[in-house]
């Protein structure tokens, strides 16, 4: 029950992400109830490759509890961590981890690879597929208008030769 | 010839973090001889999980360069990346990383996993080894320093019992 009220609220974020022309993907981390930490993508707009929505919510909750050891909280985020956030919750001692939908591309909970099961010091819990339907259908419908306002566009033409002799 | 004259940047910014007290690790980024990002461990100082000097340098590129792909950047760095600094490099598709010394307990390439040789969507190249006695003796000796320290400090004695009854 209120595992779906706080990936609600991530999806929330995710929706303002999509909105703003992101990859629709939300983060929020829970500490004994209370948010303290929210995240989404901003990549494009922040013009930063570290622009993940775990990345800011990491950042957030380590500012909000003042340290970087984030041991009683849980991080919920719509869409499967890849490599770099799954890295940043194992940094931040993070115990566990719920997220939406998989990420066949770089997901690093199952997907790519398990990260958390490797050999670092400290292996997070997972819950799959929370809100997964709606997660997922975020980010295929933005993917979807993304690829209708790419083939709207006029095409790239090879500019004409100029004969420079004649 | 240039990539020690790079690693010694990096090595200037470790011994930079080991005066603040954090773990002495440094980064630069270089583009076309240039270095267009510089970043040192500051974990314990910026109080969060976020604080690795790869993360630090890629922002610092990131915004020198103006956009999130360092496509034609090389990363040199004092220590092998653990799996949210590999993770970043791979989300900023770095083609080229440096490193000195090797870490057994968190390195992701080749020590605890290979992480740019799994199925993401980016495969950067790596160079091990460059000035690694010397980024190895850093650590080394902040380590050792550390433990000099926690041993000399008071220990912590159990509070006595107090006796409600009598």
């Amino acid at each position: 029950m209120d595992d779906l009220f706080y990936m609600d609220q991530a999806l929330e974020l995710a929706r303002e992400a999509a909105a703003e022309g992101e990859v629709p993907v939300g983060c929020v981390i829970v500490r004994r109830g209370q948010i303290v930490g929210r995240g989404r993508n901003r990549r494009e707009t922040a013009k930063t490759a570290l622009g993940h929505g775990e990345i800011e919510a990491i950042a957030d909750a380590c500012k909000t509890l003042g340290g970087w050891r984030l041991w009683d909280c849980t991080l919920y985020v719509t869409l499967e961590p890849c490599p770099m956030c799954a890295g940043a919750i194992v940094n931040a001692r993070i115990p566990k981890v719920i997220y939406g939908a998989a990420d066949a591309k770089a997901g690093c909970c199952g997907s790519v690879c398990d990260l958390f099961s490797m050999g670092f010091n400290h292996h997070p819990q997972v819950v799959r597929g929370v809100r997964e339907a709606e997660c997922a259908a975020l980010l295929k419908e933005f993917f979807l208008r993304l690829r209708e306002d790419l083939r709207s566009r006029p095409k790239w033409k090879p500019p004409q030769e100029i004969d420079y002799e004649g």
